[in-house]
């Protein structure tokens, strides 16, 4: 079979796929090591044409994946690999670029600056902010510490609330730093005036905390930031997509103060899995922190590799997906896609409150719900296994003021109202059989 | 436009630039800004087809690829996105996995898992070793560094040869580690009687290092750490795929012996960039690196989930791309690749040392010769500009014993005798004209 062919075949098999979403169980149905147990023990001595591979793919696999690209998705936070994103990826394979340094990809660099300056400028961020992708927000907190901690020597501390993603807990700890966790008010916000930032490098603010899309109050902890020196990082790495929509961005005030930003675009802006968007106004503190250039050989007019800015040396090519779904989408159908999952939202929180025996637990913001039975953890509890299990929707939980929720999260580009209309039926449904 | 219609244009664009790679110059003729100057300064407002995103890959951005999937390309480390492993990133994207944690894609953590335990039997490592993927040999090291600090309290020191890849210098200054460079021998291994491990928590030592391939004495090292207690962590990011040849195993002696391992299938096991595979015997450390999950709440018959042994919580389903590269090379295609490599290196070698005015600087170890026109740096620097400039092949350069070096490195699975002649002959060639 030549390449043609088989990409014929495996185009045909990822449409197909698409076309299908709503036939599989949402969540896969498989106890820990049963994929395992179907995978052969010893590697292969020969080549077996690429076909065996998309057969095994279905035969295998399947059963294993939980399918992120589901309209019924609606657990941690959905997502979408738009078709853009999809055909990009099959881009960036053949080219197979590998950014180390500029000149290794001229391309990769020059497009991952100016395409993330384009979402720097749909997000209504300032012009200072210089962007560059990183694979998840995860790395890109920790390059933000790192930075904060190599502008500040000395302070060893960063401060959270305590619903900010355990990406914080992580990088602190790779990081050395001190992480205090700063209690919430009633609407799960940090309280800017619980902030000591004597010893404190930096303030880890969220805009669309993971628990219950919470916005800490940006100006407040700006503010505070920049009397006493402490950098603020800002994670937006679910809500941040929603800064293309003028409507909502009052909701992000503030956030233009901050000395770094992450928003993911593999969450909320129909972008495959992985490209998170990292920018900051304090390129020279990156530089300071990640470059292994010696200052008296930086030459100003030669341009600035990127893994001077960051912690990997390899890069891939991951800007001309973003690339290809900013062009594809434009600027009006990210808009329309993201107003469409709040009005869903919006949808099934008016169901929620309007039903007996219900109680929705956090002002909904964004796009997501966080809701309950009324009653005690254990029937939410079997209620989420029950649910899930069902295969028809996927879910996921949290707890808020130490209760169990349930989240449902709407950012699956492919979601309809009948769609989120099911949710509610299955939940409603399986809530009957407790 | 379908899906199935861009798909189709998709395939054909990736099939058409494999067949015409010898048709671009392989370093891109631009220079910086002119890639940005030639893309729009804001985003789009409406969306567009696919297609002109296709249409503007080739009329935009072509000039700014520099063409890793060149057979003649020979900078840096040569490396190969194959066919198998394009498509798998096709498959890849379409699924849209986001490993998080092992429900969020059973299939994804257990595929991970028994790929790279195919690959740890194929490069005959022991089985106590575990391996995940992470993206690049930089995530790698400070993962790994971080595990080895984090399991001896107190010991701030990291030590590796001055060949060490400066990976490990970017780690140490993000862990807040003390580097300590020893130095080489004249075939720039390291001098492990210049060990002094009292307060180091790790080694790191590499078999095939960037600047020539060299190996370092892994079996004296092994000792030393054995008996200091500290975790030796080898580098074979380039040279660990060659494990899969017996004949070669010699050269790999003693890193069944080290606590961590990487190796970079994206290098040189046909695996479309990013796949870096890191095997740990010291699982447990890692988790207690990394794990936010308290040990109190570990429960043993549940899986551990990647994130608890990495940096990032999410995760790629790259497993797929080696997974399908394995499969369809089997163990003999890749070790047919890895041996033709070796024999074109050895022949180029061969022609150097034949040549009166040329000069071998250092033993010819896997694929990669050292080699330099005799006489001064700069005649060598301008050289090589020349051939870089050309357009025809692509070398990089390296400094070894204060001088400046060619690097010949063969390590793309279309190169052949007749790619690497011509580069002989574009070298001679440009010689004649200094």
């Amino acid at each position: 079979m030549s390449f043609r062919d088989d990409g014929a075949a495996t185009v045909d098999w990822v449409a197909g796929y698409l076309e299908r979403l709503r036939e599989f169980p949402v969540l896969a149905q498989v106890e820990p090591g049963e994929i395992r147990a179907r995978l052969p023990a010893q590697p292969p001595e020969q080549g077996e044409p690429f076909a065996a591979v998309l057969r095994d793919v279905d035969e295998v696999l399947m059963p294993g994946i939980t399918h992120w690209q589901s309209p019924r998705y609606f657990a941690y936070f959905a997502t979408t690999g738009a078709e853009p994103g999809i055909l990009a990826e099959l881009l960036i394979a053949g080219l197979n670029q590998v950014g180390i340094l500029w000149r290794a990809s001229p391309a990769l660099q020059e497009l991952e600056e100016v395409t993330l300056d384009w979402l720097r400028q749909l997000l209504g961020l300032p012009e200072e902010f210089h962007g560059h992708i990183e694979d998840t927000a995860s790395i890109g907190t920790l390059s933000a510490l790192a930075a904060a901690r190599s502008a500040a020597p000395g302070r060893r501390a960063v401060i959270a609330s305590e619903h900010a993603h355990s990406a914080v807990d992580k990088a602190a700890r790779i990081l050395e730093l001190e992480l205090r966790k700063v209690p919430v008010d009633d609407e799960y916000r940090l309280r800017a005036d619980r902030l000591e930032l004597g010893d404190a490098c930096a303030v880890l603010a969220t805009i669309g905390t993971t628990s219950s899309a919470s916005i800490d109050p940006i100006p407040e902890i700006a503010a505070a930031c920049e009397a006493a020196g402490t950098w603020l990082h800002v994670d937006a790495a679910y809500a941040g997509s929603a800064a293309i929509c003028p409507e909502l961005r009052p909701l992000f005030a503030g956030w233009e103060r901050a000395d770094s930003i992450v928003v993911n675009p593999h969450k909320w802006l129909a972008t495959p899995m992985d490209c998170s968007a990292l920018w900051t106004r304090r390129l020279d503190d990156f530089r300071d922190a990640f470059s292994l250039v010696p200052e008296f050989l930086r030459v100003s007019e030669e341009v600035v590799s990127l893994n001077e800015i960051a912690v990997p040396l390899g890069r891939r090519f991951r800007a001309l997906k973003l690339w290809a779904v900013l062009r594809c989408f434009g600027r009006e159908g990210l808009q329309q896609m993201i107003r469409e999952h709040i009005r869903l939202a919006e949808a099934f929180e008016g169901w929620v409150a309007a039903e007996p025996g219900w109680e929705l637990c956090a002002p909904r913001l964004f796009s997501l719900v966080c809701f309950r039975l009324e009653g005690p953890d254990d029937v939410n509890e079997a209620l989420l296994e029950r649910v899930n299990a069902s295969g028809e929707i996927f879910l996921s939980h949290t707890k808020l003021d130490g209760r169990y929720v349930l989240r449902l999260a709407i950012g699956n580009a492919r979601t309809t109202e009948e769609d989120v209309r099911q949710a509610w039926d299955v939940l409603r449904r399986e809530a009957g059989r407790a």
